[in-house]
């Protein structure tokens, strides 16, 4: 395992953009507790600014958990735009109704529980795909949905470093499952792709038409 | 210093997306010969994504050195798009004069010889202003800058984390204007801010209105 950046970084970083957003700490400190991976706070912002750059109309989630990432994402999208959570667990999707109630952003999401691709496969005219399922489906996510992206769209894959084991040579299904992501979105001439080393990696892939 | 980014995470990364353009090879590697300093591959490759997102009309730099981030600004942007590029040794910009108009590029670029806020105070409406000079005016050329920004502009500023001093409690002068200016652009609430700790760190500022 490669730590991706130094503690003292994360730290600084944290200092100098505090949230004080109950919602927000509630979730992280549920995160802690059930030992639930969420992408972290650094990783929300910049999913925060990318989503406010593009002027989305439709996020889908594949894997949505109890909406830590769409929290993020319903507050970057205009009114007038929506946010589809996925997970197989009614129980997060009801956390996350709940917690979307309180906030006021509930007419930005659509939950929806069941098989994440299966549910993706419905939309059309995506303008950012947020891709954070089983890390073997990765590429099978990225396939079966490229044709359902709008011009332009953006998809956005979390764990993309997978705690640095792609570049360390691990051999065990998940890292494979994100290496052969990895090549399949690089070698790819229809989209311009880069991962950000930030916490456990973050694809960010630009459709070019 | 604090590394930033594992070696061995930056190899895999520059591994999944070579690159084969003659002018980027040359600039990295007179970059290296001269030991002068330049964003490197992979925070390009950021800038490309998001001026790809941004779309912007006009970008003004704030110290292009002979025109390494230029090159992924100008390939970016549209044809209807702009490059201003500032730097004090006209050499520098004679170099990447030549190179834009080697690869057809130069019709977006210009080339202003001079000091870089001086330069910069004459444009308004900027949508990306990247911010590349001395580590002790990063605040000012903010102040400077945002009132000329246009609306939703993206404000990027390199070293950001100035090779981690920023988080070890450094007292030089150039580790002060870096943390000054951190402070200065976090705090502000016309803007979205974050700092993505990839290479030396980099700012983005998001103007929300």
């Amino acid at each position: 395992m490669i730590p991706i950046t130094d503690p003292r970084i994360e730290e600084y970083l944290r200092g100098l953009a505090p949230e004080d957003d109950t919602h927000l700490i509630a979730m992280e400190q549920r995160a802690k507790e059930l030992a639930f991976p969420i992408v972290d706070r650094l990783v929300g912002r910049l999913l925060y600014l990318l989503t406010r750059l593009r002027q989305p109309q439709l996020v889908v989630e594949l894997g949505s958990g109890f909406g830590y990432s769409a929290w993020w994402f319903a507050r970057a999208v205009s009114i007038t735009g929506t946010v589809v959570m996925t997970d197989r667990d009614g129980a997060n999707l009801d956390y996350a109704r709940t917690m979307f109630r309180q906030n006021g952003l509930i007419d930005r999401l659509e939950f929806r529980e069941g098989d994440a691709l299966e549910i993706g496969r419905e939309y059309r005219d995506i303008d950012i795909l947020f891709i954070d399922l089983d890390k073997e489906q990765y590429r099978l996510a990225a396939e079966t949905m490229i044709p359902r992206l709008a011009k332009n769209a953006l998809l956005i894959a979390d764990n993309a470093l997978w705690y640095g084991r792609v570049a360390e040579g691990g051999d065990d299904p998940e890292t494979r499952g994100i290496r052969e992501f990895n090549d399949f979105m690089c070698l790819r001439r229809d989209f311009f792709t880069t991962i950000i080393p930030l916490r456990d990696g973050v694809m960010l892939a630009y459709r070019l038409s």
